[in-house]
């Protein structure tokens, strides 16, 4: 099976409420504008990627029932929109980069009836939508090449089917092995404090017949040393043009665990990732999360009243600790600077599919 | 202010019920052998020293208040309730090492009157426990010449005063830090899946007056290397004649982390925690715990039903990550084999106080 975390049907979008998982497989639906939005706020649908199509989706439903004066009146309504749901999370790159896709395509169509920009719009929605599921093939296909049958793979949070608009990027490079006809064995990090590995991960691997075991995230030495763990793949939120790797808190004890080990460590993610503009990964700011998702992990209070806590959301990884970056456009080694650059030389034309 | 967390009063055994904490201050009464094995084996009562204390009032619980026809009634009886009690939590050495001190006066003095054998296994519990306060002092004492004013301290799970008949091990390393006018900074790792640093470590440390922040375990390396960690300080269930330490599942990734970050790794507790028959950490048995602890943690289910768990309650440390061993005599280096040959020859003796 495939998991659908968003469907455009009936003129709706239709999503996974990831917060309903994994007890409740249930679908939330998408009239308008506002409903996106909340969608996205409240993580009902999460994952990078997933959020920029969700968005583009969004940006769609604001103009679709309207009626307008004049093409200014329209892009001027849409630029507002497009603000809107920019807003909702602001640090998501996808977010901003899928919404910008949607307010330029406009401008460059503004001469045209109403009716053709809104049905542009549509297109685009879904050519991104598309993109991404196509991305996620990419980085199966050109990952699943490290995988050979019988492997043990540690995996962190969910970089999955339920992140993106197609198969994942970490999880791609499973599926795909298993298509190939690999048979692996998949330990799951249960990844504190939001419990994406062990709500989500889990949930889709066991969806597509893939054996997961479930552990704490300080499982993990003890996993590698004594269960013969082959490798280590996770995703990635941003990768500085060093190679550097930001990505969900404990990542970077994944990787420093893998080196002792002498255990590969590789980094799934679409080429867009890269920022190019960072240099070091010192300059990747680190959002702080609420005390909360700590001290009362799902609705009970496990530490005492007034504790300190600190909850970073994400850590850097250095490239010194990454044996390759798995991309759509292929697999990159150190040093990244040059890979980078090799890529950029000969990029595939993925948004054109 | 001093934990008291375990007392005999009354001919029961009192214990602060430690999965209460840390929203409930609340205590259990103990009258028979059979309370003491559910608390043991639902940790209402934990920490390795503090189960070899409860143990032994355990053993004299069994036979309190039972008639026996004779001596080898007696210690056929007694024998059946060492291994019952022994068998409840088998990595910890401390529960077996406390019965079979128990076992032996019994067995040693099996000429006697049963009552008073009866009464000689109550105070061998007695002295059991006032050693393990005299054995924290003295952990307390020696450990806290490696900290110095300003320090920061990583620590996981809980091997303080809710671990012992004292003020802990590796706590009470902080807490006479402190005494001796030192201010320490102290991370504490949540310690998935039961959480006894979040719920106890923060406690009793807050109840001591020292700055404690809680962090997600997956967070100790990007700790260590953003926030100046000066030592991680652990404590220990049982440590081979080698100098492999095995301790809560999550230690290990920490020694490995300290490495990496060259910063010390300190184990803290009793000599008596040397399993001296065990020369490799490959021969420590490692409980298993049940799936529900990971599963259900925090009251509400979090995994899809039916998913495989690894659930190991404890880990290895090899003791070439080891910098050092804090006990009652003194401070162990590598090679351990000499160092624990050298203390033997020398033994202060705690055990006659």
């Amino acid at each position: 099976m495939t998991i659908q975390t968003l469907e455009w049907t009936n003129n709706k979008l239709k999503l996974i409420d990831q917060t309903e998982l994994p007890n409740h497989l249930v679908y939330v639906e998408c009239d308008t504008i506002e409903d996106v939005w909340d969608a996205i706020k409240k993580l009902k649908v999460r994952g990078a990627p997933a959020i920029g199509v969700a968005g583009a989706y969004g940006a769609y439903l604001g103009v679709a029932n309207k009626d307008y004066l004049d093409q200014e009146a329209f892009l001027d309504d849409l630029q507002g929109l497009v603000e809107y749901l920019k807003a909702c999370r602001p640090t998501a790159v996808n977010l901003q980069w899928a919404l910008d896709r949607v307010w330029k395509l406009a401008k460059a169509n503004c001469e045209q009836d109403i009716p053709i920009i809104k049905e542009k719009i549509l297109n685009e929605a879904h050519l991104i939508h598309r993109e991404d599921e196509q991305l996620c093939h990419r980085i199966g296909e050109y990952g699943q090449e490290l995988l050979k049958d019988g492997d043990v793979v540690l995996t962190h949070c969910n970089a999955g089917a339920l992140a993106t608009g197609g198969r994942g990027t970490a999880l791609a490079v499973i599926y795909h092995a298993q298509d190939h006809g690999k048979t692996l064995k998949v330990y799951a990090d249960e990844t504190r404090p939001l419990l994406q590995g062990a709500r989500l991960t889990t949930w889709e691997l066991m969806k597509h017949g893939v054996d997961v075991t479930l552990i704490c995230d300080n499982m993990s030495g003890h996993v590698m040393r004594d269960k013969g763990v082959s490798c280590i793949i996770v995703g990635a939120d941003r990768i500085t043009a060093h190679g550097d790797v930001a990505n969900k808190i404990g990542t970077y004890n994944l990787a420093v665990l893998a080196k002792e080990h002498g255990i590969p460590f590789y980094v799934a993610a679409p080429f867009s990732t890269f920022d190019l503009q960072l240099k070091s990964g010192k300059d990747i700011p680190i959002e702080e999360r609420h005390p909360e998702e700590v001290e009362e992990g799902f609705g009970k209070r496990t530490a005492p009243q007034g504790v300190k806590v600190y909850n970073p959301a994400f850590d850097v990884t250095p490239a010194e600790l990454v044996t390759a970056i798995i991309t759509d456009q292929g697999i990159l080694r150190a040093p990244y600077e040059r890979s980078i650059e090799e890529c950029l030389a000969n990029l595939h034309e993925p948004n054109r599919i």
